[in-house]
């Protein structure tokens, strides 16, 4: 890994707008899925799934065929897991709440839940059951009545079992075998055989995430998630051998992951970077950790913690990992960083996969401004307002001052209409 | 008015994309000013504005001048309703949280404001000072520490003198004197004069919505916002004069804007028809409201209540109008609005500018999935995760088999190191 100074790092920004050529793909697929609906889906999962689907859901029997396949070992891990995720997300629940005066007038906020989300759950390779309760549990705890997944299916027809696994521990049995921009046009527009959802969330590729990204405002969609991140903090008490397997499982992911150490220990440093080498070696996804090391790792050097904290919230990392002697002494100096983990213990895959909180988190310095998907993700908020006479007799001109200020003279009659009568009734 | 059957209404669904050209141009403009900074900004200024500006920043003397110019009336109206916005939007505040498990694990989530916010406020006849306050107080009480404001200029190169006073109000002291794409390109990549910010709010015209659309991921974007709607379910208590009154209000904005009668009462219905036209005489606005009536006002008749409410859960109207008997009884059956006024007083523009409760409403149908603006626009959220060694030790092997199954072994690796230290201890 190469060692440079603070003043030297430049983290990088930018989002993956797809060619021309895929954009008009995506286009064309959603606009086809609009207009003639299951047989568009149909056609398209016969050209990219390579398999001919009749019907679309997973049925009773290859969820039962799943469950077969999937370890014991595996089934009560994601059993534990959903259960601390659950303990997480319901602390995240919020109430409605009403605020009455004297006047007789009472304000107010409503939170419901929506009515359907839409999963988007990877296929092949990146068939991840850790992601469907991490998606799927949220929205159970908000309340949503509807989830819903959608998965591209294997050349077989079928979906993989841990992702069948998952989605029942989740409480999710509405399943359906379409991927790509496809299965985001059925979500969005509805289908003979799929309803429209009010939100999509979950991980795709370019495709997905265009698609995602084209329904924006017909439907609501989460973040735009880029190229997994880590940025590790440590100071001279940070264990090497950890610190490089952190950094290691993040560069796993994708060529294009970041994997950074910033310490305040040029001895850390060296040991990282002969670690990160020892660790490779027989890594069995080597070339990915690889280049993702060599193209994005890095390892900056800080004078001091202060600096550190400052090089940190600039990169605004999706994980943030502080191996310091006093990680809760400088947590408030963390502005931005998605998913904070302290201390030696708490390694990224612990939150990845069995902590509680969730695991999809802003990349690609959107923690700024961004937050790890949550119960807030599920529900939506209606303003109530039972203004009462005493209120509108003592404030009405007021409303029709500022109304008749911006040259809305309707609002201003709106209120003089009411007004009048008061005056009437005197 | 057109008075239709509940099952012949269909709500209006659509988001307004641009024609090709404006959206080239709007890249053109993102671009441009990416690259050459305040120059292009002074460019565009000059070409769309017509005026030359050195510097965008209003001065405290603009301030001074501004405050002269509105009367005292309006600056009073306007201190309450910030008052009342306060108010409100204090209650939406959020706290961090922490759970301390016996184990040693701590968990939390931490609510931070963002650090920057750019409020674009539209110019010329649409200049609404009580947007400034809309859009800026939640901000302020979120704890956003640098809100700035950019708005187009007149062709005399100042602003709106109301825009100042309400922004003063608000707390606001940095505006910029650019609107346009121009402006969201600079609140994006940040120019020499005004720097780039994590969060763009406030309406515009469609070369703004489109800028935002573009920029949407690498700062963050409030709600593409459609023509403005208003829904009233009245049964036969309701006071026509009142109901006629509030769609006109609503009706005067646009002619795109949607105003909306359900209602169970055929005599309400012809009242309402009848007021409307006699209302519509003499409005100031008169010939927006009339294209509004005519191309998307209707008035729905309905057996009963609980098909009224099904008709305003379809339409997820952005303001909900219940004038009837019992309204707090029938608040629980509204799914979909996103602010809801109760009973005679209520009428719309007491939201508008008065009450307390935000007036940037998701339109368009969202009010499914969206919400009014808050304090939870103008906050991120980060988890923490301190994982102790007594719950690593216990559920390591869960955290290694999980990965295992997701074939990402490097993230197993990352946790098997630290139990191998603990069965050397051992």
């Amino acid at each position: 890994m190469r060692v440079i100074p603070a003043n030297q790092y430049q983290a990088k920004r930018s989002v993956d707008s797809g060619t021309k050529e895929q954009q008009d793909a995506v286009k064309a697929i959603l606009a086809d899925v609009k207009e003639r609906g299951d047989a568009a889906l149909r056609e398209y999962t016969e050209r990219f799934d390579r398999v001919a689907l009749q019907d679309f859901r997973v049925s009773e029997a290859e969820f039962a065929e799943a469950s077969a396949l999937v370890s014991p070992e595996v089934k009560q891990a994601l059993v534990e897991a959903a259960a601390n995720i659950r303990d997480f997300h319901e602390r995240q629940v919020r109430q409605s709440w009403f605020s009455t005066k004297e006047s007789g007038t009472i304000l107010g906020q409503i939170i419901r839940p929506l009515k359907r989300a839409g999963l988007y759950v990877p296929g092949g390779t990146a068939a991840y059951p850790s992601s469907v309760l991490m998606n799927a549990i949220p929205a159970k705890i908000a309340g949503v009545p509807e989830v819903v997944i959608t998965t591209p299916p294997g050349a077989d027809g079928k979906v993989n079992p841990a992702i069948l696994v998952a989605a029942q521990i989740a409480g999710v049995t509405d399943i359906y075998k379409v991927g790509g921009a496809q299965a985001i046009a059925a979500l969005t527009y509805g289908t003979e055989q799929i309803k429209a959802v009010d939100k999509i969330v979950g991980p795709g590729n370019i495709f997905v995430a265009l698609a995602k990204r084209e329904v924006f405002g017909l439907v609501s969609i989460d973040m735009v998630a880029g190229p997994s991140e880590i940025a590790v903090l440590a100071d001279d008490t940070a264990n090497p051998r950890y610190v490089a397997a952190d950094l290691l499982s993040q560069a796993e992911h994708d060529p294009m992951s970041a994997a950074v150490l910033v310490t305040t220990s040029t001895a850390l440093a060296d040991a990282v970077a002969l670690e990160v080498e020892r660790q490779l070696v027989d890594l069995p996804r080597k070339s990915i950790a690889e280049a993702s090391i060599q193209n994005h790792g890095a390892i900056i050097l800080v004078e001091n913690l202060d600096e550190g904290f400052a090089v940190i919230n600039a990169i605004a990392p999706e994980h943030l990992e502080i191996m310091i002697a006093d990680p809760f002494e400088h947590l408030g100096k963390v502005e931005n960083a998605g998913a904070i983990f302290l201390g030696p213990y708490s390694s990224e895959p612990v939150g990845d996969y069995f902590a509680g909180s969730n695991h999809v988190i802003p990349t690609n310095g959107t923690a700024r401004f961004s937050s790890p998907l949550s119960v807030d993700d599920f529900i939506k908020k209606s303003s109530v307002v039972s203004y009462s006479k005493q209120d509108l007799l003592a404030n009405g001109h007021k409303i029709v001052a500022l109304a008749e200020q911006e040259g809305l003279a309707a609002h201003g009659r709106a209120i003089s209409e009411r007004l009048r009568d008061f005056k009437r009734e005197e």
